[in-house]
């Protein structure tokens, strides 16, 4: 158990990079055009994979050439972002997105063409990268933004320093973009509590409620980013932890949920790494306001939250469950939210000392 | 040294809270109208403070009465927040601005009116008292959003913990929305550099720059939150830590700048507690462009950033500082910018390598 998710691959990264080079010149010895084998990416080949409960890209793929004069620059750009991918894991380096994009741009000797003009060209390269070894953008060492914190009785190690996330006062851990390489040294929780708002974990933490409730404790603000959603992977698949997500009785968190368990259609390629369809959607529901009597918190909808409802309620992953559209149906024929914050009116540790308590009692969970 | 900027003031504040009530109950027991006397926020009220070089409220107050239909309700809603903060320190806990509107709304027993129909009501309720009582939200328990992480040398005592900044790994300690009661230990550091990117803290922090530079490292994303504000405040105050900021060569990186240094206008009636003229901005300057050879990577200005920077020159904060006149004329000049994380196009490590120790040597900072 004591294994971060990625240190053994160090070599089997490298090989796989190295591999699509030993292609490439293949292709070339051969005198043939050189190309490289990438899934199309798109609506079109985007599909809800019921049975995994996920965001998928489906099976169609198209050949990029290196002699053609479509193909060319893309196929320039994904191997320059391979190299430096590689050069990034032989040196234990990590690069950002947008530092990827000034360490690639050069002009091609001898011309006036840059590799690159702009960032969403390279975006574009890591992407594909992406699909082409079956690795996420953090296992090529490129990382995404950080932010979000955690908390909890577990120990860590992560570049030689053992960290105790249950010994960081009101702080907490802040979360790397990259998860990858930290080894779960002692997990000593029964569950994962993300908090739509860091507020709420500020909350929590001071009440060191993950002791109270033997839990880990997790936020961001608003939707998490790709190294929370790895973490809170790692600690359900490697840890057996279920994974409950607390948001606002209202549409955005019911996307915030939606995009921790299935994925997102941008992100719909590297849905295996990220998506995490254990886990569930603790609350708020419509009819927890009825229950805890925070009817006199609500916030009628505006018109943005009635056109997002409109766009998720047609989402596959809601169509299908039956539980949803009738959550969904409450919550529009109730127009209006609540806020988790509503829960401090009734005391400020209500949400830790009764809330959280009751609804784990009564395992009754959207899924 | 190693006492918390606020602990030894828990009594002292309960004091200066508990004496508003007392005032107000005095005037009652007289049968006279009873009243709060608030210092006048607005743009009429706020000058920029030559001498000690931070956006100020000025002198002007106004008295809000009990007994004034125009003023009751403000006069209710302050003395609401007031008993809120008191109880919130007597039981050691904090809130949020978003949780305190909730706590605070309730309808007048035999009335429909509510003492708080919005949150922007609690949130000027606090800011008056902020300016009553002379103490911070954070000192009345009311906590901002958390964001950003720290690193370095550094032995804290928050909570009980204790917290040692250097051993962190990638991630580094989480910054907490309210630092009052944390108690530096061990400070071992020469400086304290504040990085405008996280994606920035994250390439220093894998290299542990920290270490070889003898600095403490501190990033959000953008702005510095106010946890963070008062944390670097703290770091130069209390442990004579230069503080320096690093940002990108464009009008909003000189925001960044400009926010941490001189305060700000809707903050100004709390400068004194957040604004620190010490601060210096190491970069990015034109100047350093021109010498590491980053003119390949500009990137235009587009019309909201020549707007931006019509605005900034403008300040007074800025307008009476030659030099800084200078650089913005460069940068006019120039008409584009270029970004801290160019620098990785000439090494991943470059920046904490080269750029900085250079900068440091050559001491040449920007006021």
């Amino acid at each position: 158990m004591a294994e971060s998710s990625s240190a053994f691959s160090k070599k089997k990264r490298l090989e796989i990079l190295e591999g699509i080079g030993r292609e490439v010149y293949s292709h070339i010895e051969k005198m043939e055009n050189p190309y490289l084998t990438i899934t199309t990416r798109g609506l079109s080949n985007i599909k809800y994979d019921k049975e995994n409960r996920m965001i998928k890209l489906g099976e169609s793929t198209s050949k990029r050439y290196f002699l053609n004069t479509g193909h060319v620059r893309k196929f320039t750009q994904t191997l320059a972002v391979a190299a430096l991918s590689k050069n990034l894991i032989e040196n234990d380096k990590h690069t950002s997105l947008r530092s990827a994009f000034y360490q690639i741009r050069r002009t091609i000797p001898g011309t006036k063409i840059d590799i690159v003009d702009d960032q969403a060209e390279t975006n574009k390269s890591i992407e594909d990268l992406e699909l082409i070894t079956d690795l996420t953008r953090e296992q090529l060492n490129i990382n995404a933004n950080k932010n979000g914190a955690v908390a909890g009785e577990v120990i860590i190690e992560d570049r030689g320093d053992v960290i105790d996330w249950s010994k960081l006062g009101s702080g907490g851990w802040a979360i790397p973009s990259n998860v990858e390489d930290i080894i779960f040294k002692k997990v000593d929780a029964k569950f994962v509590l993300y908090f739509e708002k860091s507020t709420m974990f500020e909350r929590a933490n001071e009440d060191k409620a993950w002791r109270k409730l033997h839990c880990v404790i997790i936020s961001s603000q608003g939707q998490a980013t790709r190294g929370i959603r790895r973490l809170l992977q790692r600690l359900s698949r490697e840890h057996n932890l279920p994974v409950y997500v607390l948001t606002d009785a209202d549409i955005w968190g019911v996307y915030i949920y939606s995009a921790i368990k299935f994925g997102s259609i941008t992100l719909a390629h590297v849905s295996d790494k990220l998506a995490l369809p254990e886990a569930k959607f603790l609350g708020l529901t419509v009819e927890d306001i009825e229950k805890y009597d925070l009817k006199r918190h609500l916030i009628k909808f505006k018109d943005v939250d009635i056109a997002r409802m409109k766009q998720i309620r047609n989402y596959d992953w809601f169509k299908n469950s039956k539980e949803w559209m009738a959550e969904l149906d409450k919550m529009e024929k109730l127009g209006a939210k609540v806020e988790l914050d509503a829960f401090t009116a009734k005391g400020l540790s209500f949400i830790t000392e009764k809330y959280l308590p009751d609804k784990l009692k009564e395992g009754k969970f959207l899924d």
